[in-house]
Formats: structure tokens, C-alpha cells, sequence
């Protein structure tokens, strides 16, 4: 596969054993805790990442896109949850991998959308189970455990081809505001206890709920309970990235992928470095903008992926990154020639990602030992 | 091609009429001016838009990535200036280009750089023509027009192949932070004049200089006075975006790029509406914040793309955007049912269109009569 110093800039770089090491943490984390883990594929969106999980196997995913619900069914991956609300012009495409034998569930949260799939599933004669959103944490989507609807909408998905309901689900979102351990174990607990009160809601008016589904990376993680919790979904733990670290779930070090950007040029009286790493290749993502360290577009580091003092990408246009100390101080450019490579961390891998068509897979290296696809778009 | 209503959310939508307007209006605008317009491909990525630019034909064109390169020249464009920064792991690309009959040239703004360039058209015995980029506005590269290391810079691209210099280019990429027509018209005249002084010291140091390129949308549209320019490159106005309507480069109803998304659920008492267009789908631009309208992640329109009050994606994650009315007053969204479908107009055009691999085509009415694809990535 060639030699990392060979590849066209900027490129995405997956770190193999810290990858591994990732997906291993949050399984060892969750073990014997009696609860399923459904990795987020929305981060990696490639497979070989996510057999990562699953010690080369194939366990439940959870999917954004109904691209990835594509992608890891051709892969393997039967036992898929589609976790964004369901827009009914997707229905022909959701009954179509149904009807391959993909045990696809999508999720909603109004009766509205509970007597459209209810309908759709009675005119064409095909069960597609659905989990009722439930909101946590007042961020985005879901019903309150406590509102009467939540009833409502269960009694809806009652259809000729039997109950649609397979449970109830939440993302706390908010979680990633945290600014300790502490607050994401309140955010964890908060999130199990509500759902699994919404879950006591619907059994309490005579309806079925097998699955209790709740999840982010850093509720996953701190969560110091998960009674009633049938199974638990996160995704960005497979790359981690300097929001995480922000947030003290993880060290800098563990972060697995960065973007290879080169030094194009430099702006000597102001201390700064002009790379090919523009927005196009990190994202527009500022997500520690309000965080105790601002890390601009990403913290720089060398082509092993060790930080280089405090330089960070402070400002980027879309093929531009402007490298500067974050401190202000000034920077001796000549350490840096045109040309030199840097590996610049993300700010938020999901987001990071996304600007790539492929990892280029290394292992602590100089040798690029994999190109692996993304599966982009929808 | 089917119709709108069919197409699976989010897309991105290209209305053909509005694209052909305004790739005719910066036409018209430059005509008789005695400059060539070469636009900047880098927003739409595509040829059939830039054909747009040409009457069908092929014209010079400005490119952000080789990527762009190969796929234009493949699609019969000759001229082509590579506008980032040179970095020399790509030139073995940018010479199998140039052998393969691309008239590629590229831009370097250091003597370091210049060598490199010159040992390497001296080992391989190619030629591979440079410009010079000018810092006519403070914001990133370049070097200043009385800066000396400018004339050290000509003279290194003295090479056995004849001089590599073949001309002087600037991006006054700080005219984005005007507030008016007149203030844009002042950073053109900059451009401009910083431009041509560049190239007046080159030429008084005995050195040939046959292209002073500069441009902007901005710089372009509002430009008084290009005496002494040759050529005006520009990006954004095939599409425009609310950060143009923000600076009053053009209107709302000009703007030709949307996104398709649907409505997937509500928060009745918050007065949002939720839907399935996230950042992914619209870019985490937030182009507009600093400016005196605040357009979120985009203005909400109907299908036909007409503006639906002032109803803004106030908030975007992944997959989810959250709808709301920008002046905070309550929303009745019992009017807009789950399943409703809504056009966002972007940010940034650059940004939103990157997130897409492809333009679905409409013009004025609910047909689709085409499916472009985007060059995309490196």
C-alpha cells in the first residue's frame, strides 16, 4: 500500500490498534453489566471498523443513513436499527430491505408518524417494528415518559400484522455538555431512568415493550446503572476526538484518526503555517468553541501523531488551514519547511470523517497497510 | 426522471434557470471589461454547471483540488490554474497532467518553494508554469507586493527549461467581511492595485509577467477598474448563498442550490419542527452568525423554493435539523404534518453542496430532469 510520505495531502488516517483498542474499551467496559451493545455506525460507516466490536463477528448496529443500513446489510450486518425519525417517503426503500431479510427497526414520536407507518405496513403487508423515541434531555426529538401521547402512539402501531412496537429509545445529547465524570453519570442515569419510566408507561396500559435502548459515547461509558436497559448505542468511541478529550473521556492519545495535511507556505511575521488541510478536509466543526480549550480546527501533531506543542489549526478556508501556537506566542516557521507533513487531530470525528471518501489505515507506522471505504450520503 | 415528491431526503436540489442567470450575469458584468473570466470550479465541481459559464463551450477555469483537475480536463478543459498553495508530494500528478497535454499551472508564494518547483521541472524535464500569489488582504498566503523576497521568488523560477514564472495572482478572500456594495467595490480596487504593483516590481526586475489574475465574487461583481488585470476568477455566484444575500452580492430568489428535507417530527410547545436535513446534509457553516441576519443553518422555503416566513434550521446535529422561527415567536406546527417536504437554502454554497455527491436537477416545477454528479474529495 506505499509509505504514508507518498500520499497525496490532505488524506484520512485510521490508526489500527488504537481503533481496535476503542472498540475493545466500551465492550470491556459493558461486560457482565447485562446489557446489548449497538454500536452508531454514523461515525466509522465501514464495516471492517465495526467488526471491531464485535471481534470480527457481526452483533446490532445502529445506522443514520438508510446508505449504511445498505452497505452493512451487504456486509453481514442483519440486526439494524435506523435511529433518525421516519420520513414516510423512505418507506418503499425500508420495505425493500425488510423484505431481503434485513431486521431493520426505524423510530418516531407522534402518533402522526405511528398511524403512517401503521398504514403503510397494513397496505402492503410487511411488519416494520418501530421504537418510540423518548426525550431526556429536552435537546431535539421524543416524547416525555410522563405524556400521555407516548400511549398514544403505541396503541397506534397496533396493526393487522400485530403490534408494531418493539420499545422505546433516547440519545441524551445533551450529555456532550458535560464538563465532568460526574455530570456524564447524571446525564447517564438520568437517561436510563426515563426511558425505562416510559417503558413502565406503555407496559402499564397492556402493550409489549422488548427493547429499552439508550446511548452516547459518554453516557455509555460513565452510565453506573443500567437496570431495565436492554441495550446501549455510541459511536463516535471507535475514533474518539478532542471534543471527548474536552470532555475527559478519553486521552489525546487514544484519539484514531487524523487528516495528513502538508505545509504550503508560511507567514513568517505572524507566526504562521499555511497547510492544504483546509475545512474541506477537517469540517467546519468548532465543537470545543466552548470548552475550557479551544482547540480551533484541530490540534496539530507530527506524522506519528505526537501533538507538537500547542499548535493548533486556528483558522481554516476550504483548502487552507492557518497553524498557529494557541497561546499567541510567536512560531519559528523554519522548523517547519514546505512540504513538511502534520497529522491534525479533530475536533469532532463524525464530522472529520465525513469530508473523506476512505481511511488510509496505518498501525503506528510509516506504512499505509489499508484503504478502506466510507459509505457517504444517503 | 421522476418526480420531487419521490426523491428520498435529504437531496440536494440545483434549479437549472437560476444557475443559468447567474453564470450569465458575472458574464455580462466582466464584458468589454478586457479581462478573461476564468471561473473558479471549486463550488459547483461538476462541468455541466461551468459549461454554463461558456455558452456549452469550454473556457479557462480556476480548480482547488487535482481531483477537480483530472475530472474537468477530462471533460475537454485545458486551462486550468491549481489555486492552493503548491505542496511537493502532488507534483508527480501535476506532471503526469501536464504531460498528458493540461495546460496546469500552479501557485507558490516562497522562494523555498519556487526551488523546489525549479529541481524538480530541472530532473524531469517538464514544464510547469507558477504564479506567484500576492497578500492583498492579510487573511492567509501570499507575499506582499514590496515584500523583496517577491523578485528572489521570480528569479528561482529561472529554470533550464526557460522561466517557470508565469504571472501574479491574489484572492481578496477579506471582501467576505464587507457590509456594503461600497466597501466591495474598495477591497476590488485593492486587489487590484496590490496585484498590478506586484507585477510592475517583477517587471521592473527584468522578469516577464504575463498574467496578473485576481478575483473573489464579491471583487468581481462590484469591481470599478480592472486596468491592468488580465483575468477574474470567482466560485460561489453560479450558486450564491445566504452569506452573498448577507452582503448584498445578490437576493434570496437568485440563490439555486437547496436542500430537500423532510418534516420527521415536532416539539409543539417549543415551536420547532424536527426534520431529517442535519449538518451533514446543510454543512456546519455558520456563515451568517457574524452578520446583521442570522440565518442559522439555512432559510426554510417550500418546494417551490419560496422563503416560508422567517423560518430558519436554528440547530443542526448529525441527521436531525431543528426548525424554529428566527424571531423566536411561537410556531404552529400542526402546519407543517410529518412528512411535509421543505427546501433549506445554504449557508455557504461551497460548504452545503460538499456534503452531496450529486445534484438533482429541477427547474421551476416539480420534475426532475437531471442527476450531475460532483467531483468531490482529492
Amino acid at each position: 500500500m506505499g509509505d504514508l510520505h507518498d500520499l497525496e495531502t490532505p488524506a484520512l488516517l485510521l490508526e489500527r490498534g488504537k481503533t481496535q483498542a476503542n472498540a475493545r474499551r466500551l465492550g470491556a467496559t459493558l461486560a457482565g453489566r447485562g446489557v446489548t451493545l449497538r454500536p452508531h455506525v454514523k461515525t466509522a460507516k465501514n464495516a471492517e471498523v465495526v467488526h471491531m466490536a464485535f471481534e470480527g463477528g457481526h452483533g446490532p448496529i445502529t445506522v443514520s443513513t438508510l446508505a449504511e443500513a445498505e452497505h452493512f446489510f451487504a456486509n453481514g450486518f442483519t440486526d439494524i436499527l435506523y435511529a433518525v425519525g421516519l420520513a414516510p417517503v423512505k418507506l418503499p426503500h425500508i420495505e425493500s430491505l425488510v423484505r431481503e431479510g434485513c431486521a431493520l427497526k426505524v423510530i418516531l414520536d407522534s402518533p402522526q408518524a405511528a398511524q403512517i407507518l401503521t398504514d403503510y405496513c397494513s397496505a402492503h403487508e410487511v411488519r416494520i417494528p418501530a421504537l418510540v423515541e423518548i426525550d431526556t434531555d429536552d435537546h431535539r426529538a421524543g416524547v416525555r415518559p410522563d405524556d400521555p401521547v407516548l400511549v398514544e402512539i403505541g396503541r397506534r402501531l397496533e396493526s393487522p400484522m400485530g403490534s408494531l412496537l418493539a420499545g422505546v429509545m433516547t440519545h441524551a445529547g445533551n450529555s456532550y455538555t458535560s464538563t465532568s465524570v460526574a455530570e456524564m453519570a447524571e446525564w447517564a442515569e438520568r437517561e436510563r431512568s426515563l426511558t425505562v419510566r416510559a417503558a413502565t408507561q406503555l407496559r402499564a396500559a397492556g402493550l409489549r415493550v422488548d427493547t429499552v435502548s439508550v446511548g452516547s459515547t459518554p453516557t455509555a461509558l460513565f452510565g453506573r446503572s443500567f437496570e431495565g436497559v436492554t441495550e446501549v448505542r455510541a459511536g463516535v468511541y471507535f475514533f474518539f476526538d478532542l471534543v471527548m478529550v474536552g470532555l475527559s473521556v478519553c486521552a489525546t492519545e487514544e484519539i484514531s484518526i487524523s487528516v495528513l495535511a502538508s505545509v504550503i507556505g508560511h507567514q513568517p511575521a505572524k507566526g504562521w503555517l499555511i497547510t492544504d488541510g483546509g475545512w474541506m478536509a477537517l469540517s467546519r466543526d468548532r465543537g470545543t468553541a466552548k470548552q475550557a480549550v479551544d482547540q480551533g480546527y484541530g490540534q496539530v501533531c507530527d506524522t506519528r501523531g505526537r501533538p507538537i506543542e500547542d499548535l493548533v489549526v486556528m483558522d481554516a478556508n476550504q483548502e487552507h488551514g492557518i497553524v498557529a501556537r494557541r497561546s499567541g506566542e510567536p512560531l519559528d516557521v523554519t522548523r517547519f519547511p514546505v512540504g513538511t507533513r502534520l497529522r491534525i487531530l479533530p475536533i469532532h470525528a463524525c464530522a472529520t470523517a465525513a469530508q473523506h471518501s476512505r481511511y488510509h489505515v496505518v498501525d503506528g507506522g510509516d506504512q499505509v497497510i489499508g484503504d478502506w471505504p466510507r459509505v457517504n450520503g444517503w
